[in-house]
């Protein structure tokens, strides 16, 4: 990377809005995931003003650009493809600009960690329902980029259902805004939906306007044990063909709920096949026990050896500590994990479990399974040592047996993590080579030099 | 339009699916505006595999298509610009294809008239909720080409918010699948929204996979007279701001109210300045009840003059009756009517409706007010003769104010209807040349030689 070219970006930004050390540099050549890549620098603008001139001189000079939040993606998606290029962070971008309580909208920058724009809303009784597991770290920009999900998104819809409007810094540095506060829109094609998720492959976004729910008032949560992992697949579709939407609708297996109890001593009961938390909230106490107690008795119905309602608030906390817990303690399992996303119609759950177990025992590595069942996206996690060279290679003979079974269900690769650069080589077989082409003219149309986030989602 | 060309239409789709006599032109000449456009031919093909090679056909003679439901609709989009090219009409694909209860989703042809699809999934206790008022005659390819909403969309979200997977003839005529059966997914853009309110400028939708949510068991439905157009108005964000999320939330100002009283004899009081008909609905009665309840307290809170809930079925079939005779009953008022879809901000409606107000009192000529207030969804209907000139002439510049009215609150041009040709002169002002440019630069990358609906949406 030329020196004039850092001059000029610290002309824009400040020198220390500018890294381009080697120990700075490493900080950013990794995320949640096994990949890693070094950009020749990283950029830490203010404002969109700056994001926009930072791309037009990225552009002129034709430096690829990795957009990048905190980091905590799941599919290689914000470091470089191999090494080298600009990252630019938005992590100074971190502002909260409006909250409208009569429209209920909140508007803000994309820096922005995620459990903060909710602590913000909810501080006065809204609510931005959701809830990816990183929620604590990721920022809103990452969860727009990969359209995060979460448990609470079986009732409450994904990021995408939330957002109205976005700023998007192009491909030439030219400022996109899109949508606005009113709720239904048909002036013109759908940019705020294909923005989202395109994992900043077509544009970067800076600033989003999202729409808020108002926050429940009651939430009540269930776990049921199930001696049969059928059966408690077959709970979920009962459940739903009831009419009844929980909140959330989570599995976990044997293997998960074991992993739990040896990390946290919770008191599960781990000599079941399957347990599922369940939660029902809303505005109305009397409705969402009434929806609780239908759920639970469909639980029991259903073949379930114990269902426990959470008595108070320390209960449910405990229950849903359990859930969260399932990733942390299965660092203690193995020294490395690798946690799949992908998402099957709800009915093959079953089939679906079965198939990741025999592709376990044919490995001799464990898979572990849990997710959010309600919305069909299980999040299968391989448990391994990358010290032995063996064991990597059969990891990712393993993941590709994942994605085949999905796909042979008629599942997708991922329900929440996006494409990145770890599913490129699936999405042919995925999506089929014209829903490709399709996409890459897209790509073309919007960035035709290919300098954002360039061997994203596709192949070059 | 050559023989050779007819005669080749003819070979694919047979003989008695090619029309092009005047008379049998001139149906398809009008849709649900005062536009007109003649075809010089109509094609009706029974499958995706003509539709595809009608497409393939057209492209290679540069024949301009115009894609065609029922022709319901209200912005001048299934009709051709000027006269000529080629009408594909997809009334012939009207099969539902398969009804999954498991994972609560439909497959079916874009033909198939919305009401016939809603009746066959609530026949196995499934709902699909979306309803435009046109849903006895409007076909859900119809519905997908607009974005179409209804009332019930406050709760249940509108058409997009359906779609899974779609069945798209390209512009060359390949054929492109989209989506799937589970509900989320993140592999790659999303082409679903992007193809969903394109109005057929980026291809052909033949077959469509939706979503489907449980049939609700119960509905309660409450009429809330006000006094004030403002405590009405305030009303619907209270109800909102407590956490309620009814079904319908339906306001009509007192010149609706006028014409549905004069045209129905309901016995509706039209001594008030505006109603709201709110509507909530579930699996659980108790529920259903306590959230009416709620809401009626809210409307007495907040200044209703009366709150009438409607006491058993027939009951809430007149309520319905009124709201859905708004559109006919304002024939006996005048000779045309003109229907606008303008979405603003909620905390807007106050104001917008006071401007309304103010442009029908300035050019004479009466707006009657109703919509989705819930969704901040007005429609403006403004009522007058095109037999004087003069009228016509007013009745745009009205149109034009109306739409600077919601663009000068934040509005949008349409909430439900589309652009087609009538919003194309308002789209600059409403989205910025950027938006403009990043869509038109889309509708090149999947349409090169423009020939899918051309003239809809931008101004060529």
């Amino acid at each position: 990377m030329n020196n004039d070219f850092i001059g000029q970006l610290i002309d824009i930004v400040g020198k220390n809005h500018v890294l381009h050390t080697p120990e700075d540099l490493a900080v950013y050549s990794y995320d949640g995931t096994f990949a890693e890549g070094t950009p020749d620098v990283v950029v830490l603008p203010e404002n969109t003003d700056q994001v926009s001139q930072v791309v037009k001189l990225a552009a002129e000079a034709r430096v690829p650009i990795v957009p990048r939040g905190m980091g905590s993606g799941m599919a290689a998606g914000s470091i470089p493809m191999m090494e080298g290029g600009m990252v630019i962070s938005l992590t100074h971008m971190n502002h909260i600009l409006e909250i409208d309580t009569q429209n209920a909208t909140v508007s803000t920058e994309a820096g922005v960690i995620t459990a903060d724009l909710q602590a913000a809303v909810e501080k006065i009784g809204l609510f931005y329902p959701p809830d990816p597991s990183s929620i604590r770290h990721s920022t809103i920009g990452g969860n727009i980029a990969c359209n995060a999900g979460g448990p609470r998104c079986l009732k409450y819809g994904v990021t995408g259902d939330y957002v109205l409007g976005l700023t998007v810094v192009l491909a030439d540095g030219r400022i996109l805004k899109t949508g606005g506060k009113p709720i239904k829109d048909v002036t013109g094609y759908d940019l705020n939906g294909l923005f989202t998720g395109s994992e900043g492959t077509l544009g970067l976004v800076t600033e989003a306007l999202l729409r808020l729910a108002a926050k429940p008032r009651y939430a009540k949560t269930v776990l049921a044990e199930f001696d049969s992992l059928d059966d408690a697949s077959r709970t979920v579709n009962a459940i739903l063909s009831a009419g009844i939407v929980p909140a959330s609708l989570e599995l976990m297996d044997q293997t998960a709920i074991l992993c739990i109890e040896e990390a946290m001593q919770l008191g599960l009961n781990t000599d079941v096949e399957a347990s599922l938390i369940i939660e029902t909230d809303g505005a109305d106490e009397q409705t969402v026990t009434s929806e609780i107690e239908a759920c639970a008795n469909i639980c029991r119905e259903s073949g379930a050896q114990s269902v426990k309602l959470a008595q108070n608030e320390a209960d449910r906390a405990s229950l849903w500590k359990a859930r969260r817990s399932i990733s942390p303690s299965l660092a203690r399992k193995a020294p490395n994990k690798l946690g799949e996303d992908i998402t099957v119609p709800r009915s093959a759950i079953p089939e679906v479990i079965q198939r990741l177990r025999a592709i376990s025992a044919k490995y001799g590595l464990p898979i572990v399974i849990f997710g959010h069942a309600g919305d069909g996206n299980l999040h299968p996690n391989i448990l391994f040592d990358k010290r032995q060279p063996d064991q990597w290679q059969m990891v990712e003979q393993m993941v590709a047996e994942i994605f085949e079974t999905s796909l042979a269900v008629g599942g997708t690769l991922s329900g929440e993590h996006g494409v990145g650069m770890l599913k490129r080589p699936y999405m042919e077989k995925a999506l089929g080579s014209i829903s490709i082409d399709v996409q890459r003219h897209i790509k073309q149309a919007l960035d035709p030099l290919n300098i954002l986030n360039p061997g994203k989602i596709f192949t070059n």
